[in-house]
This record gives structure tokens, sequence and C-alpha cells, in this order.
């Protein structure tokens, strides 16, 4: 009897070019949809909540998937350990409606983006964080960072050549804040734009060393122009927290 | 002029074969003495002040150089980040009394070790910590671990097979204590044998799930007899936390 499964998946994607399947790269869906196959005894196709790029990491990351496999669903996640390397993780599994598509199904995300801040870099934080040498104003970010909460067009934070989609998304919370020498942002939205969080995070940190005003900023929004916006973030600091359904 | 100069360096000790050079393997000292040459104007040699194996991390190992090069002693940190990977960052720079070796001249070091329980292994600490399902008790492991401090015949944890050398170690201080999912272990002393951290958390781990009592451990101890210690824990879970001078 055909099943379809949902998986909560945590992954730190260091050494993988991001989460969808290309030819000639080692991807976070490849590994699963090779590994996998072994304990449910067929081939398996993994469908992902959001697709992230390489060297980007997801605590929560959602997978749909269908199977005719004897497996007990409650004994997935233990037989995944066995098969996948430790850098991917099944943190739960359970049995969905036939026709669920982690994808389709997703209501919103939250992202997170974390910075490190310190004279020396960190070498155990070089794949987790970005590092900047000074400390930016959490507190002015975090009053920039909601002023992205809403229904915005957000041309202005996605990623330059992308495909014609519409631009338009609803962020129903942003925030940032600081602890000791970390810096983290948080978003939360029922859809991104491919490396909006990135954009935005590169044009936050702008606002947190003054070069740009929280008014700057909320300009910029407006102007749905990308080369107003400042850098985007380097993907090591971007983790896909989790997926709502 | 030749200057004599003490670095302090941390490293994150995944990708690398420990710390001593070797043939065909790349390691900590091979990195830095191929890439600090790059800064010194000329070959350099480095002597660590203690030898980490493959895997194992540090935060604090110092290691002493001579130099004819022109760089000042307060330029060599940062100049060194333009030269070494992201795993591996000199922290401080400082110049040190002609014929000072950061190996002989050390008066004691801290190593810590960490273990991860939880259900699942988190991807994130995989490489940095040593995974169990349970947590065992930190309450028992810290009575047990105190039970080392002093000078002690090391024996019974030193590794099997290695080169005979005294076994007698003194050690300063040592403890265990927990935070949340995260077990710490800390041990401060003098000197220690090949593998005697790795080897002492593999048989405390035995009294923290309450296979052995703090009197076995105490007893295994004095046996000397290393087939009576527990398991060698794994490397990756160990920091070279501080060398002392």
């Amino acid at each position: 009897m055909e099943r379809t499964l949902k998986l909560t998946i945590a992954y730190d994607g260091t050494e993988f070019h991001g989460f969808q399947r290309q030819a000639n790269a080692v991807t976070i869906q490849q590994v699963l949809e090779e590994r996998l196959a072994k304990i449910f005894g067929h081939p398996v196709k993994v469908t992902g909540a959001g697709r992230t790029d390489a060297g980007v990491h997801a605590y929560g990351q959602v997978v749909s998937l269908k199977t005719t496999g004897s497996i007990p669903t409650d004994r997935v996640a233990v037989a995944a350990r066995s098969v996948l390397p430790d850098a991917i993780v099944v943190t739960a599994a359970e049995e969905a409606p036939a026709g669920f598509n982690a994808r389709y199904a997703a209501k919103s995300k939250i992202y997170l983006y974390r910075l490190h801040s310190g004279d020396a870099p960190d070498p155990f934080l070089r794949n987790y964080a970005w590092h900047m040498a000074e400390t930016p104003d959490a507190a002015a970010m975090d009053a920039a960072a909601r002023l992205v909460v809403g229904r915005h067009d957000f041309s202005a934070f996605r990623a330059a050549g992308g495909a014609p989609v519409n631009p338009v998304r609803t962020i129903l919370d942003a925030s940032c804040r600081r602890d000791g020498r970390l810096t983290e942002f948080s978003f939360w939205g029922t859809g991104f734009l491919y490396h909006m969080v990135r954009n935005l995070v590169g044009t936050l940190v702008d606002v947190g060393f003054g070069r740009l005003s929280a008014d700057d900023f909320a300009a910029i929004l407006a102007s749905r122009d990308r080369k107003k916006a400042g850098i985007t973030a380097p993907p090591q600091g971007l983790y896909l927290k989790e997926v709502l359904y």
C-alpha cells in the first residue's frame, strides 16, 4: 500500500551544493533519494519545502515522499541514521494525507541568519555565521527589519537576473537580536524570493553600521530597485529553521 | 635580527590529520609552516606546545618559531589571516625570550571534552562533540573525575601500545558539568599521556551511566591496567583549551 510521508530534516549544508538535485554536484536531495531508497526498498523521490543554496543550513527542512515499502513510519528516523551521512539527520517522520506535497502545502517558513563579530574570526563558526570585525547595532537593525513586515513588493531584495516571478511576498515577522558576539535575524514569511533573506541581511548590516538609516532602508524597499540595496550576505549564516503547515 | 615569537592558535581540527607533520597527510604544523613562510619571507619551523590528533580541536594551542623577517610582531596575527585557511586562526602573537620553546616551556595545559546527548544526533555538532542518545549523570562523573586530581601513575589511561614513557602525571584540576544537552569535562594538568584525556572520558562515561561506581573508577586508576578502563572517547569532542607558561 502506498503511504505519503512527511520527514523533518536537519542538515549542515557546508559540504553540499544546496538542496536541489543538479548534475555533477552532491546535493541534499540526491543524498536523501539515494540513501533513503535503501530503507524503503525502492527508488524514492523527495520534494523539499524550500530550496537552500550551497552552504545554507537547515534545522527543519521538510520533505515529502511516497513509499510502498514496509518500514513502519515510527522506525524511519532511526533507520535513516544508519544510511545517511552524519551531516543530514531525519529528526521526525510522520504519515501525511495522500497527495501531501511538502512544497505546495507549506503555509509559511522561518529563516534565521547569524552574524559573528570579533577582532579574530572564530574557526568553529567559519561555516556557520558571517564574520565581521565590528559589531553592528542590533537595535537599529531590529527596527529596520520590522519595516519589512507586511505585504510588499520585494524587487529591491530579489536576486539579480532571477526568473521573472511575482515579487510580492508577505512577511509575518522580522527581528534582530544580539547575544554577545552573535547577532541573529529571524524572518517569518509566507514566501521568499530567491536570495531575499541574504539580500535583506546584506542591507540591514549597512543600517547596523550607520551607513543607512531606517528611513533609507524603507526607501530602498519602496524603490523596488535591486541596485539601491546592499550586498548579498554569504550563505553560511543562513538557516531554514522551520516550515509551517 | 632574529626574534623568537610565541603564537596562540585556534583551529578546527576536523579536516586535518592532527597537529604534527607527517608524510602524505595535511597537518596543522605543515599548513602553519608553509603559509606563515609567506609573511615572514623565509622558511619557518614551528614547535607546538601539544600534539593534537586528527579531528581534535584547539582554542589555545601555542607555537614558537624563530624569524629574521621584518614584519612587526603586532601585525603577525592579522597578516596570518590572509595566508591561513579559515579553519586555523592566529589569535595572538608576542615576542618571546630567545630560546623560548612552546613545548618545553609549557608549565601546564587545560583540555576540554564535550559530550552531546539527545535522541537525534545534531548535524552541527557531529565534528565537535561525542554524541550519545542518553544523558550521563554529570554529578557522578564530576565526583569521579576529581579522583584523578593529584600525582598518579596513569598507566590505566594511557594509549595501548604507546611508547614507554614515565606514566606518572600531575593533574591540578578535573571536573564535569552539564548545560542542557551538552556535558563538558575539563582537565588541567602539568602533562598528559597520549590519549589520556580520551581514555579518562571513555571510562568516566561508564560512571555517568552507572556501569561503574566512583570506587570502581578509583580502583581502575590504582590498577594501572589499561584493560580495566573504558573505551577511548572519539577525537572530535576534545579541545586543547589553553597552555600555561
